[in-house]
């Protein structure tokens, strides 16, 4: 097995993503001028989990209307640009399509960038530093240069190893997708999220195959009543269970955190699978066509 | 193997869900009153999946707030009960808690039935016709009587045993978690959806683990450039893929002839298995504690 403390281990990340994963905090676009209110966010590929995350509407008849083009919208996302346009809303458009006003190149680290844009872009600059807070925080104990002994990330990514994962967060539904999609992405891994009956899901969906295909490894992310429910159904129906606990000031800080400690987990994850947890080269393919 | 056109196969069907499949177009509650609008819905549990479907907005502050208690809410049913009752709204409850207005008792079918209640109670009758024309339609070529060769519900049943299904539906996506939530529930078995960056995550997400695991069986649900898209990527990196075309006059019964289709091939699942495809004990206490 490879040794996450060792640096030769760390070869394959031929394109640096410990460097941008480290360096997160406090990158991406600022706004140049103030945007009339109300606000809303409606997003795509890479800018959906901001949007969502945000609590801004997706929709506005005035006021100024963010429109995050983060990839695979098939033209929806211009269609939608040309709608809100016929009305009074002012459209920005921000992402990596051509001719944004706002640019933000893509990378699996992406959403954390638009999220900071929209919350400087919205006068949310309080829930922005008790993010940051929240990621610094993390930060401190999750590079490569501490041990797996206090290494929460580390020690993670070797629990799931060769397992599958399952990601359930009842603090924040649309975190699990995220997640996935990290996973996905940096680990080039499979993973599992469960339905919007996520507790049903895990008392009856694991019986017929479970002996036979992939050991899972549930990961509960974040607090609650249900997580723990979870934890008491799926203890005796999964090969391990880790539980990540959430850190920050308030709910989008303790959800950004807990993105932050996956994303490295899932950086710790690829370089266990000797994978290069930088971007495919298929995927720029893939944001062309879409 | 199992015979799914031999009579034995079926004696593991001890609740006879088998009937209620068959005749479930048709059954549940009819409004005995007319709403006044505008008509909310607002889903917990099994009506989750029916307001998503309905496209109502979950939110109202006058006219008729239909809300879904379908379980698994943890009390949240009841706060959004009171929250409304303070409003201009009138709060119609429908489900299995107690004290309900309108009576759905539990069933992995009761999304049917939740629909159908909301397309009269909102008096789109006519949208309630087609759905039922799909799934009679559906229904002629599903049941046990039909064999394997002339019913694709059967012969999905056997593409999928012994393989992790993958399910994606571009047409809807909230459709995924629902047949996630049919497969768990009536199969027994456990399944994947993809995050909302779908075509991302079938490009890079199958690498590190696929080799080792469970053999994948993508079904694409409906039509759609993404699922042909979908199709292409996936070609080469699944063991099975099945394309489930969408019949129906309109897309609502185009998504329920879908969910129709998929709940009838977890059932021949459940029986390839040799599980009882009814509803498990542990399901009643769940719902009372949650």
């Amino acid at each position: 097995m490879r040794d996450l403390d060792r640096e030769e281990t760390y070869l394959v990340d031929r394109t640096g993503l410990a460097l941008e994963l480290r360096d997160l905090v406090g990158t991406g676009p600022v706004p140049g001028e103030a945007y009339p209110g109300p606000h809303a966010a409606l997003g795509y590929g890479e800018g959906q989990f901001a949007a969502l995350l945000s609590g801004l509407p997706d929709w506005g008849e005035e006021g100024t209307l963010f429109l995050l083009e983060g990839g695979y919208d098939l033209g929806e996302a211009a269609g939608m640009a040309l709608l809100a346009e016929t009305g009074r809303a002012r459209v920005v458009r921000v992402g990596f399509r051509p001719g944004v006003e706002v640019h933000i190149p893509p990378s699996p680290l992406a959403p954390y960038r638009y999220l900071r844009f929209l919350l400087l872009a919205t006068g949310r600059e309080e829930v922005l530093r008790s993010v940051d807070e929240a990621l610094l925080e993390e930060r401190r104990r999750l590079g490569p240069e501490v041990p797996v002994e206090e290494n929460p990330a580390k020690f993670l990514a070797y629990t799931l190893l060769e397992r599958l994962p399952l990601f359930y967060s009842p603090l924040f539904r649309p975190l699990e997708g995220a997640v996935q999609t990290l996973f996905a992405r940096v680990a080039k891994s499979l993973s599992l999220t469960p339905p919007p009956s996520a507790l049903e899901f895990f008392l009856v969906g694991l019986e017929a195959r479970h002996e036979q295909g992939d050991p899972l490894a549930a990961v509960l992310l974040g607090p609650g009543e249900e997580a723990a429910l979870a934890k008491e159904i799926l203890e005796s129906r999964v090969d391990a269970l880790a539980e990540v606990p959430a850190t920050g000031a308030n709910r989008l800080a303790q959800v950004m955190a807990l993105w932050y400690r996956m994303a490295w987990t899932a950086y710790y994850l690829a370089l266990l699978y000797g994978v290069d947890p930088g971007d495919h080269g298929l995927l720029e393919r893939l944001r062309e066509v879409t």
